[in-house]
């Protein structure tokens, strides 16, 4: 996991000395875990109208219907791209200075999760707002495709016996919640208040593109 | 802890190439340390008010008391779901996408916790918001459960020398929390204020579970 | 770290089977990090009066002073608090079910800390909120103490090579904190805004216990 | 990682007993990961005025840019404070009582960061809120520097084959943040709502040090 110390004077290669794989991947666990959870704070009983009574319960509990709404699908999202993250950072050999801004950068992204859910959440009645929210999904989708892409080039970064087709289907795998952004983006000028459904179809379409893969490899 | 890259391509298997167990297990420890630390946000000074004076202070941390209360056993609860998580995980040896989205259901559950605690704890007089609490500690435990017996089913991801009985005796010892979800869920109808102390039982049952199951080791 | 499934079973001793002391320390870190730092959400900058001009800025932020001093009274005795935790941690073996407890009522009592902190801060005229406080500390210090008293006896959790010398140094050094503590408690009777200074002293006096602990330790 | 028990008596090193590098890492991660992420609640839709309507979302939207300008802000600057820490840390050998408190203080530092960043955001127009910002920042790198320096004179702590050159380079790259954030405090004089700017700079400083230092180190 350590270079040694010459690393970075040797020509050419210029990995990170003193930086080791395992804390990035400490560091980004413990933004995930508190971008998945943080944004259930914007749906807190505070919400609630102070006056409720068990007979108003029900209608008040539907003003934080939309909220919870948001996060489930966040939640989902900000899952599924934890998944495909350290799937990928498994075979991360080394890390040099380019690759690690990639991750801070999209860490960034990450953390800004729980600002535009709750922004989605409280006016998915504005088109904006919603859009800001599939804004955030799709840069974080561009964010790490491009440092995947940097790491895998020429196994710039990554195990060198790592298969060249495993590599394609990953950087295809990559593109489907960068897609699904994009179409609600687009959808939410019309209807802001359902566009974010369509993240539901992430885990369907990358499971079909599992499947056309695993297939494929059998061919191979 | 890392698969070969072929894995994926081998007929039958597929487990997740690139996914390390260790990972799954650091994300979980995040969101479970965040959900039991969140809830207590909720039962911040700010609940009391303003015109507090020593003389008043007394009845005006009665106010948040329901809330304390509910956080207590809310963290006290969740403790034990991590602990019966871990001791699972440990035995886990591979992970394939079907179990891994049971992991991503299950801790999606629990990050709702300081939603439902404080709910409960805002309104204990209220049934409904009572059961809401208790229908998400079921779903946990529903969800937990799930995913256990499928990746215990045949061995099929687990450790192959774990003795059948330690599996039946896990299965039985996580079906305690959704039973006594369960019955919180009925006693709220009744009295909603007074039924979540039935979590208290769940350390008392599972102990007794664990010497009567130590007691039958022992005659096998 | 992993026990062998038999193990249970054994009579006698009842190690916990399937618990990896990895993981508590996992969860302990998270606990204790959140801890640390949530208590800051406190003294936000949403407590200043919105009317705040340039001319008033430095009299609103005394209204946040109080908080702030609290908080960094509570970040560096939680600060203390992890450090001995995780040097007696170190020499954990096994845990049981017993210790576990300990374990997860200690972070019970640390994941209190950001509201007892916030109350102290937020009333620090008020005797019984800074002696709440007080006692939140005084607790953990007793649950940490009968925790590591509990492991320690006979070596029953620890590693059979630790020096009697140095278990019993170890639990000296643990009465420090609590005795602040109680110091705090008694002294906020009559100065509340003043007690909680006392936890300053804390660094100091384990520093000189140790000082002396090194010099008898070289006598012996 | 454990030294033995026997260390703490040895005249002269004292390294601390039973204290693994390994947790303060775990530890560091958790707040720092916590510290970048926490600031994003201070910019929730919450901030949003409630007759927010379409037309009026994007003026709306202006309120809280001050405030996501300087989230980012913080998080970027952080982020590079924790590369050179991990770096740093990655050569700690040993760890002793002062190096661990130069630890705890620079982790409290950067768990006052959320607080003041939404207090130069909130108050951008005012100087001394921009001020306690860069102050901040000023305080985390002369700590982070101080405890680097103890840790490096003479090897103390560190790896000792560690090149002289490399240690005098990290201590160099090290002086770019304070040196930066002190000419932000003098700029916020003039023009507080810009002086946090000059934060952007860190990154391309610390670039061409490094090519500097590469050059350098090819000509030893």
């Amino acid at each position: 996991m350590t270079k040694d110390v010459e690393g970075e004077a040797k020509g050419g290669e210029h990995y990170l000395t003193g930086l080791s794989k395992h804390r990035i991947e400490a560091l980004s666990d413990g933004i995930y875990a508190i971008a998945m959870t943080l944004a259930v704070l914007n749906i807190d009983a505070a919400e609630l109208p102070s006056w409720t009574s068990p007979e108003t319960f029900f209608s008040a509990l539907s003003v934080i219907w939309d909220q919870l709404f948001h996060y489930a699908i966040a939640f989902l999202t900000v899952g599924a791209f934890w998944v495909a993250h350290q799937q990928r950072f498994n075979y991360i050999r080394h890390v040099d200075r380019t690759f690690l801004w990639y991750c801070i950068m999209s860490l960034f992204l990450i953390a800004l999760i729980p600002f535009t859910t709750s922004l989605a959440g409280d006016f998915n009645d504005i088109s904006f707002a919603v859009q800001l929210f599939g804004l955030n999904l799709l840069l974080i989708g561009v964010c790490e495709n491009a440092g995947w892409r940097y790491a895998s080039n020429h196994h710039h970064l990554i195990d060198p016996t790592l298969k060249e087709s495993w590599i394609m289907q990953s950087r295809n795998r990559g593109m489907v919640t960068p897609a699904i952004a994009l179409a609600v983006i687009v959808m939410a000028f019309f209807s802001p208040d359902w566009a974010t459904i369509l993240f539901l179809l992430v885990p369907f379409i990358q499971m079909s593109m599992n499947i056309i893969g695993r297939h494929r490899n059998r061919n191979d």
